[in-house]
């Protein structure tokens, strides 16, 4: 099993299918964005995958933007396979994005979890996030 | 008054001067990234003033990415000067970052506030934002 960071060039049409995929395991509702559209210059972003042989089996994408209150890494997408999860994938995945945060000199990492998903959140305090007090609040644009 | 989108190039540094101090009024307990920093190339964000004269008097700022889940606006830095607070003008630099959001096909936008800031929640669900039910978690990285 390899946890590597996926660069455009080493994107092939069998692992841009793989990722669509395991999206859908996530959310089959909501139209995705193809990966060649996620992997572009203008988009910095570290896409953290997990492999084993040929078998795409998890991810985590970490958007890294820049405002006054400092440079942070909004995480996104974390996903791990039905069939592999309880292997601490989802760990790795995340160390692989903090990591990179330090690389980048990030002052901080954000994420947002659903309340009832317990077993991610247990994740996230054992690596240190805090919960804010603060609430997240969307709009639907398009 | 005028509500803008500030450009690097018409960044002056009396306008950098008054972004710092405007930032103190929310937050002057963490450093700050320089305007210059973040009006950078491969940093995509909208960035919206207020001016009255020469005055910078609010501004509100939505870095955008990327990701498999959809193209995304993150708000950050929404700050009207203490004199100038019930004017309205907090809602029209979220109008303009709104407009910028339809402009770019943005699937969703997103911004977080605390749980004590009714006046700032009140304007968001005025603008059809509506509260998650997840958390939001953060990690201290620098």
């Amino acid at each position: 099993m390899t946890i590597e960071i996926l660069q455009k060039s080493s994107l092939t049409p069998s692992i841009a299918q793989q990722i669509r995929s395991l999206f859908n395991q996530l959310n089959s509702e909501i139209s995705q964005l193809i990966i060649d559209k996620v992997l572009v210059p203008d988009n910095t972003i570290v896409f953290a995958v997990c492999r084993e042989g040929d078998e795409l089996i998890g991810m985590a994408a970490m958007a890294t933007y820049k405002v006054i209150s400092g440079h942070k890494g909004m995480v996104e997408d974390v996903i791990v396979s039905a069939n592999h999860r309880g292997k601490g994938i989802g760990k790795k995945l995340m160390l692989k994005l903090l990591e990179e945060g330090k690389k980048q000199q990030l002052n901080e990492i954000l994420l947002f979890s659903g309340h009832h998903r317990l077993p991610a959140i247990t994740l996230y305090k054992s690596l240190g996030f805090q919960l804010k007090n603060s609430g997240l609040y969307t709009l639907k644009v398009g």
